[in-house]
């Protein structure tokens, strides 16, 4: 039987990294010892008090359809959490809470794009994104931000691709997910401006809002005249250790709202209440929670800075932000897939290659600060030391 | 700013229903005391035991992501489920779980269809299909069950329609909501035959497969070279009065499950892994727990029959499966909306209009069985001397 041309295509032709991931799983199935740096999964599970907030609410007699948009209760606590940190005016019409932010980078293109439009994304990006674009009927159009300039995107090359006529929107990731970079206020400015000049649509996929390593998250949806050309995609998973709940939310101008509530009637009809009524436990917890959940990845990559010093075989790029360091093994003259798959084999430590998430992070690797600390230490130093040992096989 | 043309026109033209039930809300909100009867959600919550398993597993630490096609437990559990009542050979490789039937609904025409192709429904049908439809970029083409055929398709207006060299999909839903009509031997075999000769896509939405109260559900999959051609749409909402947690499930071909897979992991990265423990304890609870949750709506359907019997003023369409039963109501000559409409300000009864359903539900109005058997019946007796007052009145 037929598969649609749009499912049967929407992987690409590229690999996506999984192939490392999965003979990484498959040499733990074969009770190999793998430490495994791969995955934006913390190492610490669902803090108790929300699991508890969950159960009450269940037994409590929320098991019931909860409705589309999703609770009042936590559709104005997302509001009040989005205004307080950006000053943007925001209320529960701005708010559409989502089955997990994946959902909500999925709604937010069908809402931007029709059949063979251009959707815009930066190199690298996260491993979704152009099948996201794909599964609506979309043309993923990658626009490279490269090591020489600190994965910041180049708002020349931006503009130069928004002009084309079916561009319709800009999905930018800051803190950014694959390579630990916060974009600038210059380059925030620099998109803005472009997604007014081409009449874009700005999504801002702000998962990692709450990791933050120096300065501050910046919003682009707070600059000049964008709230009405900003869909902001938001999620419990990373600031909130929820990844598993699926709960997230799109922030969006109030008519496009609308729209996304009748679009979500259509393809998912809601997010389980009793997970709504958690995450609004979780986000009333405070900064207090997001804070001690964020914690690790701070020390960590402060860590992995004082591992790194004093050699320049392995180089880290600025590593400002979310669950990641980017790591420039260039010196070794591998490639990424090379590096990866070697230190697998001979280390026995998984890693994502950077190429997986686009051509712009060739010869660099990503690596999640997702173990306890000595053993994530021990693996950094591992690290090091397995590229020393290629720079003095060459 | 511009919104896509497939999200600005996701709802059609027609009033979806949604005008009745919202204004039913507005004056229960404002303090009037309604009967309602327009939603199919249980007068029941989700079991307690069922709660319990799920907060148990999140205890556990079932909180990070979960695999994206659903665990093996709950996957391989659904496809002994399937294969125990079809005789069809089933393994966790035809299994997909998803957060809901809606968005299995969702998957499976992005699945079948490309943009500008043609999905075939039955009119009157559940209230997202169309939606559904537009909402993937394909085109809606309803085909008329009517009364006078007992709301059973028929199968030379559906060959008729599958013609078209542009359809790819026929959507179909037995037991059936809105009109709790089952389809018969007869028809689904007709229906097996348009699929084979017009090579579609069977969607076959089985969410009401233990709400049969005369013979068996016979699910089209296991008909004659079936299989290869058939997705089955389930869920945990209707069977185990779990509509609020969000989980069903895709039966599929298996390299058709593994395009779903690719889907999924773009359109929502999967189902919560403590909302599938508690689909998997549910399921291994086995049929007594489903028996249990089916009982009500039989019971209240034999009501039903017993308050209409000796007159004749409103009918009541053959009322074989579902939570659901359908009032012919043309006797009183009023439009189902103006039927519904008068109900719900007379005598405070809110019922859905047949129309609201598609036109071949005219001058019906679907009563939901959904409140205790007390107040129900008396909500009947009431609807029939509502209908039997707008006689005299003529």
């Amino acid at each position: 039987m037929q598969v649609s041309n749009r499912l049967n295509t929407i992987n690409g032709t590229g690999d996506d990294g999984w192939g490392l991931f999965n003979r990484s799983r498959k040499m733990i199935a074969d009770g190999v010892k793998i430490t495994e740096l791969t995955i934006g999964e913390h190492d610490i599970r669902t803090d108790a008090s929300i699991l508890d907030a969950m159960h009450a609410s269940a037994k409590g007699g929320h098991t019931g359809y909860a409705t589309i948009p999703g609770t009042n209760a936590l559709r104005d606590a997302v509001a009040a959490r989005i205004q307080s940190r950006t000053g943007v005016p925001t209320t529960r019409a701005n708010i559409m809470i989502t089955p997990g932010g994946q959902s909500a980078l999925y709604a937010t293109h069908l809402a931007a794009l029709d059949h063979g439009d251009t959707a815009l994304f930066i190199d690298p990006h996260y491993a979704t994104y152009p099948g996201t674009v794909r599964g609506v009927g979309g043309v993923p159009v990658a626009i490279a931000a490269t090591p020489e300039n600190d994965f910041q995107p180049q708002i020349a090359e931006l503009a130069a691709a928004a002009s084309d006529p079916r561009a319709k929107s800009l999905l930018i990731n800051t803190p950014n997910n694959p390579t630990g970079v916060v974009y600038s206020r210059d380059t925030l400015d620099g998109i803005a401006q472009v997604c007014k000049d081409h009449d874009l649509w700005l999504i801002s996929d702000e998962v990692y809002d709450t990791q933050v390593w120096d300065g501050d998250h910046l919003s682009p949806r707070a600059l000049p005249d964008m709230a009405a050309r900003t869909m902001v995609v938001g999620s419990m998973s990373k600031s909130h250790a929820m990844t598993g709940s699926r709960v997230g939310w799109i922030c969006a101008p109030e008519d496009m709202t609308e729209h996304l509530i009748n679009l979500a009637t259509n393809t998912n009809y809601g997010v389980p209440g009793f997970i709504q009524d958690a995450a609004l436990f979780a986000l009333n917890a405070g900064e207090a929670l997001e804070t001690q959940v964020a914690a690790p990845f701070r020390r960590r990559r402060d860590l992995t800075l004082a591992a790194l010093a004093g050699q320049n075989v392995v180089q880290i790029v600025p590593a400002q932000g979310a669950m990641y360091v980017m790591l420039d093994i260039r010196a070794t003259g591998l490639s990424s897939w090379d590096f990866a798959n070697a230190l697998l084999d001979q280390e026995h430590i998984a890693v994502m290659p950077g190429e997986s998430f686009g051509a712009a992070a060739s010869g660099h690797i990503r690596v999640a600060m997702t173990i306890d600390d000595a053993a994530y230490v021990d693996a950094i130093n591992r690290l090091v030391n397995f590229a020393k040992s290629r720079i003095s096989e060459k």
